[in-house]
């Protein structure tokens, strides 16, 4: 643990250190069928069209009620830096198609050599609680911009919103006690750590021991020491001695290298002669066994050493569910040390966000919904561009979220109807001009950033603002109760109309 | 799909493109107690004892018999890139201990600036089929250095061994068809995607979608296109018409949009066109719906319309076990698409690898082993300096991997004897002589790599050699024989002796 942590401001990230994969060539950051649906759009003399893309999930992850919203700050760096150098241009000209021949044409790349993403996104901040089938992100503008930035969107937003979640959901099990990020070495890559530890204190984490996230994105690092500092002295006092001497204000001692209570015992000898000295121990990290009953009997140690400020860390496999049922047993755990489960989001590693097109402006002409039709009724998709509305009660607490076509936005003279497309005699009535606020804010417009998001800590205060306004009902573990979210009526009947019409177009 | 694929020589890793986060900050590419405690180690005087240790796993993947080697390439540029920069140094020092002081000295960051990796370093070559309890990497030398590279040493490793293994078991499920990895989109991040496609391409992955990893790995890439092509345009035989002419080379039609066979129709009559211009369609993708028999019927049209060349592509959500069972139902599929479940290993997204200290050597003494007790006997450890024997039948065969402490090998002159640690009672004889193969191989010396891996076909053409040696009972998926792995006679005793003393050492 420790209490070591990055004092004074906080910063975005984007300092001068290259941490994501793609920094050195963010044009190949995407699937190659990108790319070949851009050539094929040129060719195809439809370049000049707009599309409208949408960014959204088909359930909350983890069995739960929620999801947080992170990422975006990333995903904008990326539209920000968004170039093909020399380099890539020489290897997108060397790869052939099935005849041997180019696969790219010169002039494609002479594209791509000019090209900038210049179209408009909007997109929901950081922080924010969101639900299946609703836009986090809205990508609008020439086909070809809003085509090639798929993949990275997608992979950006999906981890780091599957990642905050999951944290949320950690952080609600520790039920105020400090959740400290762990995961680095088991995480999925040196990236899979580094965004992770970002996603994870947008999540409510206090701290991470991954010292580039600390570097890179401000936030708090904390750690304690391994079993091979025991291992390295010939006896665990002696090891416990040699920390304290060499590390006194970040003593935090790992007791189960030999037996858990012996190894308590020695650190509170040690934390008594800190005292002192004139330090004081930060506490007992407690890294295997029964963590309920050896916590407890840890406790029981240093309150008798009189080290009742001493704190009981815990770790080992650590999730949401262990920590519900150790706080239900009654463990003495202060902090808590989590890693392989959060970072990697184990039970479930991937938030299956999709990136679906949703109406096509030609040039001169108005925006035409397009539908999805699958033979999964879940794949079915939302035609319009979109826009949600959050709907509050008094005390703003959220009530529902409704999708709607911002073409065709709500009369705001009458009251608004709100239909569940998996159940269409499922509907909300509000009245007009009932308290809302709109999830999706523009940050970007013709290419240029327009937003400037709050610096990380304030994302994580939205989160934890944006968490405790949910109902204790949609964010319990088990079974949570379903936030409603629906279509606007005039929303539902194009889409139903879509449907129908693209079915029976299938039989004709 | 597509044959498009970088032709020409294949290069290893480390072109000059930016592509692991660590890159511009390698030293901060750890947890913080890493750092705490080579301070520690230098401070207490004993940076100058020299330590062992050891990188292994406790149990297979997925449930399986074995695991791939994979990610040591990354590794060891890790090692060789490892030093801290000015910034790296300027965080360091702000930060605090919990009395406001700084954590780390003045003399500690100018060891740093000068810090190099210098040790030795062993492994297991990438593409060699692993097993639990066994080292796949020994870093020996000053603690210090050993202990800083823990952190980047496990994620890396950790998380290409597990991609690694999980492609190799899609591919073998897929016995013999191309496997594509198409999981950028919902990778763990950047890297997550970049390293996995890397990892899956070194167990047995024929592509990727990831265009950034054929760039800077030469893999093969390829891709179709996706429902926004078919949706762009005003219906799907004008879409598929469009692609064939933008891009005649890479002719695989998606032909789920709106109904699967209605899809197939338009992309064989499309198909039929092409081949009327000299073109050769590739085939059709299936993303959703009933895998198995809609392939049989998309066989049956494009066979009819004489293309049976053209090859039937499947996706959605694939692993090794829907594989099994589609051509358990003689699904009629030639190419795999597999991403989620593949990059991300989705039923078990980290390998759990460890990094223990196993031996330490004070200034001119020798190795003394070292054991880490736990209450959780699988978390007990191997003490020694520790070298694999893989035993050998004739054929080539593998038979048994033997654990033994390279301080004290067996006597080449007499019969060797293997304990599992397990079960004391289970053993195995090999007569003195008997053809086996030592599995780590000196990759670094004094910190200068002497190790050059094969180029990355080498690497997956060693995983499929690996494979084929190994017995189909070890490779199956459900309740997988058990390949033997135990510990030399000597170092069994030597860790049961260490083991015993320090439990009853506990008890006085």
């Amino acid at each position: 643990m420790g209490a070591s942590g990055a004092r004074g401001t906080f910063r975005r990230g984007g300092l001068h250190v290259s941490t994501e994969a793609w920094r050195g060539s963010p044009g190949l950051f995407t699937d190659l069928y990108q790319l070949t649906m851009a050539q094929g759009y040129l060719a195809a003399g439809v370049a000049e069209t707009e599309a409208c893309f949408h960014l959204s999930f088909r359930g909350n992850p983890f069995a739960g009620g929620y999801a947080v919203a992170a990422g975006l700050e990333q995903a904008l760096e990326y539209l920000e830096a968004l170039t093909f150098g020399g380099a890539d241009l020489e290897y997108l000209a060397s790869l052939r198609g099935n005849d041997g021949e180019r696969l790219f044409s010169e002039g494609f790349l002479g594209h791509l050599e000019g090209f900038r993403f210049v179209a408009d996104v909007d997109a929901v901040p950081e922080g924010t609680v969101v639900f299946p089938h609703e836009p986090l992100v809205r990508v609008s503008g020439p086909v070809v911009a809003c085509q090639l930035v798929e993949t990275a969107l997608l992979n950006t937003i999906n981890f780091q919103t599957l990642v905050a979640t999951k944290a949320a959901r950690v952080c609600q099990a520790a039920d105020g006690d400090p959740v400290v990020e762990f995961g680095l070495r088991r995480a999925q890559g040196p990236d899979g750590g580094l965004s992770a530890a970002r996603a994870a204190y947008v999540g409510g984490c206090a701290a991470t021991s991954n010292t580039l996230a600390g570097r890179v994105y401000g936030i708090p690092v904390a750690g304690t020491h391994a079993h091979s500092w025991v291992m390295l002295f010939d006896s665990e006092p002696e090891a416990f001695a040699a920390y304290a001497r060499a590390m006194p204000n970040n003593a935090t001692f790992l007791v189960d290298t030999y037996d858990t209570l012996a190894g308590v015992r020695a650190a509170a000898e040690e934390g008594v002669r800190l005292r002192e000295r004139g330090h004081a121990m930060i506490g007992v990290r407690i890294d295997s066994g029964d963590l309920a009953w050896l916590s407890q009997r840890a406790r029981e140690i240093l309150d008798a050493a009189g080290l009742s400020s001493a704190k009981v860390v815990a770790s080992n496999e650590l999730d949401e569910h262990l920590i519900e049922s150790l706080k239900d047993q009654g463990a003495a755990i202060d902090v808590w040390g989590v890693g392989t489960k959060l970072v990697t989001a184990a039970d479930q590693p991937a938030l299956g966000g999709v990136y679906k097109l949703s109406a096509v402006r030609r040039p001169g002409g108005e925006w035409e919904p397009r539908v999805k039709v699958s033979e999964q009724t879940a794949k079915v998709t939302t035609p319009g561009v979109l826009g949600v509305r959050r709907f509050l009660a008094e005390d703003g607490r959220p009530l529902a979220d409704m999708v709607y076509d911002t073409c065709h936005p709500p009369d705001g003279d009458r009251d608004v109807v709100m239909i569940d497309p998996a159940d269409p005699t499922r509907r909300k009535r509000f009245e007009a001009g009932a308290p809302h606020e709109e999830l999706l804010v523009p940050v970007v417009r013709g290419g240029t950033r327009v937003y400037e998001p709050p610096a990380l800590p304030g994302i994580a205060a939205r989160t934890r603002e944006q968490l405790g306004r949910l109902d204790p009902t949609q964010r319990r573990f088990l079974n949570p109760h379903t936030y409603p979210v629906g279509l606007e009526r005039g929303a539902h009947a194009v889409r139903t109309r879509l449907i129908v019409r693209t079915r029976e177009g299938m039989k004709g």
